[in-house]
């Protein structure tokens, strides 16, 4: 029966067994295999079903830090690589592991290069909750996502910033095994996550790499202590292959902006960058992680000059005309920047009302993030249009006290009858408490190749 | 990121990744559950990926008794289901988990046949080592080893003995996940070889199901243990789908006859069934088989008036009469009986001599049966022919004293280019050394719904 298996094997299905059956059993494989593995498997020479069987197997048995760094390159080279070495500078490229309300790029962008550090960054689009940074910015009337090569390169040389899509021909690899993973329940993979990220990030030409890893009921990452884990395997893939690397670990108890949805966010990120208003936390977390990222470019002597120099940058208006500069090279309109009309705002809003009297004792930003899908501001399948105009402003802080009846959030959506399921999944979202309730801490900590420092 | 797949599963594949997580995360799934994955999957709704993701959370992850017994209805009710109802008597079913030179089947079928209980037997090709019981009595010029149902039936009301072919609407789930599992390494994996096992002898209509699970060096389950538990997730699979079940666990440290080939096999059964010789091991496993059976079917009081009765059948000659009223009731040449060289046997044999005196310490049954699979005696791959009269017949036994240059073996081939690699296999599967060495313990105890009780 059984015993006879291998017999039958042969070829290069023989290989694929063998690797298979060594990460089931524990075994490390050699750097070469877990290549081979991925060029295979990008050709088209090896079967999905295969890989699946791998992926769970890796899921269970977790890989060393030295085969991290093989996938991670593997995917890294699977296509195209963008050469940044024509544009002066240290490039610092910076990913969030996602969140809700994760409006940074659309600050940071501006900000950073305000500061004279090249932002050459390739960002997706979104996929649940909200759109992505692509999509936010293709609320604003004009703004091309789509850069050739050469205007991309241009706009970096003559205002030091650009953001294009990701085109498909960055770590094709990656793309092929995140699909098969999403279907065959081995995303939540540490290991898997990290080379996914870190593979992009290397592709599209950062020198270094500056990681927002985020936990808590919004975050992909539940516990601190896993979000710690997969910064520091994030971490060690940057170190394995020579890109110095560094995370800031914070929290996504509560959505990170107060605003959710494209258009939403393109407005609390010009109140952020103009001073007129945004979330206190949204600004501290754009501030913390444009300085560790001047740092790291070698532009601020240590992370509180950084901080110092960000902040003048929003106070004096620089970081503002910048963000008005790179509206305009991406031949967006930059009057947006005065005058918010001009973004598009879904026609219909209501006020979700609090039940009680009390204090907002906790949030789930994920279940936030589902109602301001369900109001048309997230795709739930791939390719889905969104709503650019749709979404939720938050109108309440965890620690906040609430009368009966003041507005929790208020609705944005261009279809009224989306209203009643998002209401509920907003109040459900909110758990109001007789006693007072702490604010959470919102920056817990970093890694980098010397360690963790994560606050207690 | 990736926090947002499951919005991205919609319809069916929403529930298959949903099975894959909660077998991912260690939650029982429901019958229902696992009875529509396998009902999906062999009517081509579900992707192999998406199965092969599952088979390895099994792995890892194992199945409860209820989830197995529910896998094993599934493919059992995947295709055609065999009517015994018609014969009567208890129809008990014999499976043995497979090894080196096991003709058990060949023995046990006339025997037990003779002493008044239905034998009705779907049998296997052999993947591997050797042939399976099928290709062994294809080396019996004319005997037709694919029975239509008519003729299944008329042979059993007439002498109350048939063999056939298991035909492919037997179990066609299993056999679909059986080739997935062979490629994904997901083989080894107890509730899923007890279910494979289970599914196909309640599909070809056993009343009653007697094991012999073998472990040691030619088995698939190398240690007691694991084959201890592997024949008690097969009885809980009987007793929770009401058909009783018992296992004996036997040893296969060393090859169970002394042929490893077909035609010698055959030969070797003859002999066994003639009280003329073969292997007393494997004389030995008849009885304790055959005696079991005849004790689940009602034809015996206890295991010692069975044991004895069979004994009586072997001596008196009336189970090698059923035999040569099985070959000709199958179209096969029963003259063979009688004279041996009606069987095909291959031209060229040599012995391959002792290296050293001493006493044979122990013996790698595995290399024993692929060196008769190197000869011509198995297959390599799928739908592969076998040369019939090849293979090898040992000539000694864990524990005998040997002197340098006799025979350890016999092989047989078509081909003498193939001699030397065999030689050299067989040489290698046996240590020899200076100590005198115990003959190994040949049945190491039982498992029954009542529990297992194992020789220590």
């Amino acid at each position: 029966m059984a015993r006879a298996s291998s017999a039958t094997l042969r070829g290069d299905n023989m290989r694929v067994v063998d690797a298979i059956l060594a990460k089931r059993d524990g075994r490390e494989l050699a750097a070469e295999e877990i290549s081979e593995l991925i060029r295979a498997y990008t050709a088209g020479e090896i079967p999905d079903y295969q890989l699946a069987a791998f992926l769970m197997a890796v899921y269970f048995r977790g890989m060393t830090a030295a085969e991290t760094a093989a996938l991670t390159l593997a995917m890294a080279g699977s296509g195209a690589t963008v050469d940044l070495s024509a544009i002066p500078g240290v490039k610092v490229d910076k990913h969030s592991t996602g969140g809700v309300a994760d409006t940074t790029t659309l600050v940071l962008a501006p900000l950073v290069a305000a500061a004279g550090v090249p932002v050459a960054k390739m960002s997706g689009r979104g996929l649940g909750f909200t759109g992505g940074t692509i999509d936010k910015l293709e609320a604003i009337p004009g703004f091309r996502t789509a850069l050739s090569g050469d205007e991309f390169r241009a706009n970096l040389a003559a205002i030091g910033v650009a953001i294009t899509g990701q085109t498909p021909d960055i770590a094709p690899a990656d793309g092929k095994l995140y699909a098969l993973r999403d279907v065959t329940g081995t995303i939540e993979s540490i290991p898997l996550i990290a080379s996914s990220v870190m593979s992009k990030k290397i592709a599209a030409g950062a020198d270094k790499i500056l990681l927002d890893v985020k936990t808590g009921s919004g975050a992909f990452m539940k516990t601190a202590e896993d979000a710690v884990k997969l910064a520091a395997t994030m971490v060690d893939i940057g170190t394995l292959v020579g890109r110095e690397t560094m995370a800031v670990v914070s929290a996504m108890d509560e959505p990170l902006g107060l605003a959710v949805g494209n258009s939403l966010e393109v407005l609390e990120a010009i109140d952020i960058l103009a001073g007129t208003g945004g979330a206190p936390e949204l600004r501290e977390v754009c501030l913390t992680l444009g300085a560790h990222m001047l740092v790291l470019a070698g532009r601020a002597a240590d992370f509180a000059a950084g901080y110092d120099r960000l902040a003048d940058l929003l106070s004096s208006g620089a970081a503002l005309a910048k963000f008005a500069a790179l509206v305009a090279a991406q031949g967006g309109d930059p009057a947006v920047v005065a005058d918010r009309a001009r973004l598009p705002l879904a026609a219909h809003r209501r006020d979700v009302p609090c039940p009680a009297d009390g204090f907002v004792q906790a949030a789930d930003a994920a279940r936030i993030g589902y109602a301001a899908m369900l109001l048309g501001a997230g795709r739930e399948y791939k390719g889905q249009a969104i709503d650019l105009g749709a979404g939720l402003v938050m109108r309440c802080r965890i620690g906040d006290r609430l009368a009966a009846g003041q507005p929790l959030a208020t609705l944005y959506t261009s279809d009224p009858a989306k209203i009643p399921a998002a209401a509920a999944a907003v109040a459900s979202a909110l758990a109001i408490g007789p006693a007072p309730a702490a604010r959470p801490r919102l920056i817990l900590g970093t890694v980098t190749a010397a360690g963790a420092h994560i606050a207690k």
